[in-house]
């Protein structure tokens, strides 16, 4: 067992593989992971065993009956683990609750307090107490037998047993133990390990919309006119696949036909306050101008006619950051990294057996590529000292640090809204995307859920026109609006403008990620692993340290229950109380959020502006819950790297004895009055 | 390469594995091979490649583009398998179509006349035409380009390039290419090579319907008698898990309070015209009596608390049959082996990484523990001289001989049907049972699928009354029938008749399946490979050479269109004619069979009988359909082992201009009148 920093355990079983997440990513354990508490290894190394079978390994884990387990990074099909068996392997097509997902990551969370990663690309098998092992005669003997009633045998019951993880092709691994003083900070411990979490630029909080997949640049440019006169808070403007001469495979180059001023146009959009991503995969088409050196450093199968760069190979990430540092300096903000993940249908994706010429298969590709092209591309704005933000549809251990959010195709809003809880247990971040909608109801819902995760994505892609002006595909494609499209765009304004009002509390939130390691969005498991009323609670997010959110999930009714975790809790909007250790019942009208504040808090609240800039000034007042509070507010300049260098500008503010103190001028807020939400 | 038989042919690449299908199961092939011409291999076995993986191995095996690939056993979800990726995997809870299912088999066959068995008992994956290997730069620059249109990269393409098969653990594997003159002649070697096809016991064409759970001897007599008072034919009682002192896992062992007297209640039910079929799984209870026994010739894993036999170690297997023998003894004619495939979810079946005594592991085993677990339960049967003809819930590759069929838990019924198609196409018997239904109609429609397959059963294990009674769950349980159960009866007996009368005629087809290797139910593409218009149609089927029956898919609306392949077909009730090559519409009402049969056909059709017994003699008709026609009768005694020894006596009989001729007085049929269907 090798101390690898506080709290954190190596322990190797067999002989490793040459490739895993530890070994290619190389993650730079972030600094302030040196304060923590340096708490034993909760495992007993002899516990840990090696069982050898032909082809593969399988490592035993202890765990106890009492503990459930979490993780596994973005599942969206299940919350809790314990008792399941999960393979993790990075797919595009998850049917079932399998494990295979867009981030799939081998690691676990207990409720006792530890994390376990298990560091291998490996599609590795996780049963997770649901494996009974032969004892003796005696042993067998004394179990307690399964009843012999009808359908007793699968009724779920309690986990057993240890954790089992069969790793293929492998002849032994590394297990890291993260021994927290609580689940919280296991996890937190472990993003720190993987480098801290993401840090955004300011305007990654905003609002990112994806524009139609045929647009060009004279309708992008009158798109975000409309937006500026609807007032719709915009950020991010992102445009689809038609940017390229060719894609599928890519060629990252600018249609000119579409697109003869890419720069100009950036530049314009700039000037409205819009930011610009574009969309790319990393099959490279023939007619690339980087192909020819990608040719040498790519894959022996190729997807969409396009090759696989190999990005652990330096020519091929150079050359691929490079072709994008020309694309970066034409303003562009950020990419969104589609179909790094793979798929089980429509014959696409690079087989398994696939060979890379930097050493690693297309099972450990398949596992590493999401994250190995987002570390590629983040070289154009390291060299610019800028932060970037954007989306990707592969990640997988070790995510933490990468300013990448993961989206599906998929569609599910149930399982939308639990990949915003698994996600965030597992250092990888999630947006349940919002693409058209069957009805403005259904529109309301997904805004409201997709604002309180950490990208809020409206991806139009498939048509012309917003959807709140015309939700259904053909009649947006023919120009047709709702009769109610003012009110509905009114209604959506409202959604994405708290969303803004809140940016300065997400970004001290983020910050805590980045520093602390903890997930600005997470499940109430997180911090309340003892309560045994929140164990299958996914539709539930702790917002930072002090507002809890509660979805309603589309097509599900407009009825939901809300279970409050210990303390008091107040309606965020109207200052109800709300006892904790109870459930509570509620039917929100459409346009109602269930949005609740801890007792004792003071929520920054931002006059919402439009989009974020480098000299944006917020206007703050204060949401007092209770009889006091504090927050804080991070100062920086919004958008470079500099905060890696120097710690940003953080100002403390504190109400208590009625009165407000803390509130120090600097560039970035302007304070005004505390607002008390709640009954003297 | 090796000359197995007569268009047989074995090449072996790198080293293969100790435990294969060929291997484990060791097939006896059937001696009728001898007699078939012989092919040459179609296969280059220059172009049969191994690609060696860290832990794995991949095998290169020639695809033409204009060929299209089908088989892999059981399929529920597809049925044309060129362009896919299929991963063949037992397992009980097929979510997507990822090529697992209770009898996935490692065995294509290929519209151009062959098929190939590639001997592993891994999860091996087959990528079928749906990878494309990097080529030298010019060879790329050459390739058309997927087109950059939106969507276009996801529309379903030809398949192209060649099939690779990643099989996990293996340093090489042997593989069988069946050259045949025709994609049904390859199949038919394929099921020869496999030991030949089953040959049913005559009541094993009859009806099998299984009682409640909770049923115990005084119910199941009085079921019988309404049975037999309702005059609804079943040959077949079916007694669920509650026959057992325990079960989940099993003793093996009957319940005494529920069944005092089995040998008595089972020469009770024989007299009234039953046999009796028992549920179990292989799981042991430590209560069992044979537990001792298995225990030290058991895996090293327990599934619900119960120890998995290894069924290669001649003890356990011997332990197992002998047990079974004293039950056979007690008047038992078969058994329902379930739970031998493994699920993914519930926490239940033995984990890949097991260990068994005789040398597999947990992988190999799940492919190999339905078939093993078949073949032990021939010798109790085998002992008596007397055939067998039960249910299995796992299957794999070299099924043809056993005399078990699959089925599932789940229930969709467009999977159900297309199973049918699937499974003849891989030497495995597929039956859509029938359960619970929502309506009449869904009864009916499901009960017209059920009887024109290999095994029509209906599976009321969760109601004490038949379903034609209260097919609604809970109305049925508390003993409130139909207000037209009698109409519903009679609809239901009308369905059950038509498969009683058509026992001679599948009885022929079943012996051809024996000798020839032909299925008896199969896909109009085993007939037809060159008729493109069919290469998707998995909803039609031949039943022996000259009947063709197109289920209505419940769910799916009363309307349906057929498309006849060449020749003139007729309908089987009405003789309206339709010409081949073309597709027609139809609307049937309910009660309404679309059955067809091809021109110059004699069908011999028997006043059904309520059951088949030893002395039974068929009351038959003859339908002619055309001109002319032959058909076959086999007139052995019906239910022992003697025609392995012995050929039937085999009748055969022409209509030819305008008589009857070979009606040769015997034991098993009296001969009636020739009906012309069609106008003259």
């Amino acid at each position: 067992m090798e101390k690898i920093a506080n709290g954190i355990y190596k322990i190797t079983v067999g002989t490793p593989e040459e490739f895993t997440p530890v070994k290619v990513m190389k993650p730079v354990p972030a600094p302030t992971l040196g304060a923590l508490d340096d708490n034993p290894c909760p495992l007993d190394e002899q516990n840990i065993r090696l069982i050898r079978g032909t082809g593969y390994v399988t490592v035993e884990i202890p765990l106890g009956d009492d503990e459930d387990i979490y993780g596994f990074g973005l599942q969206l099909k299940s919350f809790r683990q314990s008792g399941k068996k999960k393979i993790i392997r990075v797919n595009s097509d998850p049917a079932a609750d399998l494990g295979d997902s867009h981030g799939p990551v081998p690691f676990y969370l207990s409720t006792a307090g530890y994390g376990v990663l298990v560091d291998t690309s490996r599609f590795a098998t996780f049963y997770c107490g649901c494996v009974k092992r032969k004892g003796s005669r005696q042993e067998m003997e004394n179990y307690p037998s399964v009843p012999s009633e009808f359908g007793a045998h699968y009724i779920h019951k309690a986990h057993s047993g240890n954790v089992f993880v069969k790793i293929p092709s492998a002849e032994g691994a590394d297990i890291y133990v993260f021994a927290g003083s609580s689940l919280k900070d296991a996890l937190a411990r472990y993003n720190l390990f993987s480098g801290g979490g993401a840090f955004p630029p300011l305007w990654g909080l905003g609002i990112l919309y994806r524009g139609w997949w045929h647009t060009d640049s004279g309708h992008v440019i009158s798109m975000a006119r409309e937006f500026r006169s609807d007032r719709i808070p915009c950020d991010v403007f992102g445009l689809e696949p038609g940017w390229q001469t060719h894609a599928y495979s890519c060629t990252f180059d600018w249609d000119r036909e579409k697109y003869p001023d890419p720069a100009g146009m950036c530049r314009e959009m700039k000037n409205m306050g819009f930011r610009m991503n574009l969309w790319e995969h990393c099959y490279t088409n023939p007619a690339s101008p980087i192909y020819e050196e990608l040719y040498p450093v790519s894959g022996d199968s190729y997807v969409w006619d396009g090759v696989i760069p190999d990005f652990t190979i330096k020519e091929a990430a150079d050359a691929f950051a490079g072709h994008h540092d020309g694309i970066a300096g034409q303003g562009i903000s950020g990419f969104k990294l589609d179909e790094c993940d793979g798929g089980d249908f429509s014959g696409w994706g690079f087989p398994e057996f696939t060979s890379f010429p930097g050493g690693m298969d297309g099972e450990q590709m398949r596992s590493e590529l999401g994250l190995l092209y987002q570390k590629t591309m983040l070289a154009p704005f390291e060299k610019r000292g800028l932060r970037t933000w954007g989306q990707a549809r592969a990640s997988h251990a070790l995510a933490a640090p990468y300013p990448y959010v993961l989206y599906s195709d998929l569609y599910d809003h149930s399982d939308f809204v639990r990949g915003v809880a698994t996600s965030a247990l597992g250092g990888v971040m999630w947006s349940p995307e919002v693409r058209q909608t069957g009805s403005s109801e259904e529109l309301i819902r997904r805004l409201q859920a997709v604002v309180f995760s950490p990208l809020a994505v409206i991806n139009a892609y498939m048509i012309p026109s917003p959807p709140w002006k015309q939700f259904e595909h053909d009649r947006n494609l023919a120009g047709e609006f709702l009769p109610d499209a003012d009110e509905l765009t009114a209604a959506c304004r409202e959604i994405f403008e708290l969303r803004m009002s809140l940016i300065p509390y997400l970004y001290d939130a983020f910050y805590t990620y980045h520093t602390d390691g903890v997930p600005p969005i997470r499940p109430l498991v997180t911090d309340f692993p003892d309560d045994l009323s929140v164990r299958d609670v996914w539709d539930e997010f702790l917002i930072g340290d002090s507002i809890l959110f509660a979805p309603v999930i589309w097509g599900k009714g407009n009825h939901r229950s809300v279970y409050f975790p210990e303390g008091v809790w107040y309606g965020f909007f109207d200052g109800i109380k709300y006892c904790g250790g109870k459930k509570y019942e509620f039917d929100p009208a459409t346009n109602e959020i269930l949005l609740f504040t801890k007792e004792d808090s003071l929520i920054p609240f931002a006059a919402p502006v439009l989009n974020c800039d480098a000299d944006t000034v917020f206007d703050i007042s204060f949401r007092l819950y209770g009889k006091r509070g504090s927050c804080r507010l991070i100062a920086d300049d919004g958008e470079t790297l500099d905060y890696i260098k120097e710690k940003p500008e953080m100002i403390k503010i504190c109400f208590d004895d009625e009165k407000l103190s803390g509130c120090v001028p600097n560039r970035r807020y302007a304070f005004g009055q505390v607002i008390q939400i709640t009954e003297r």
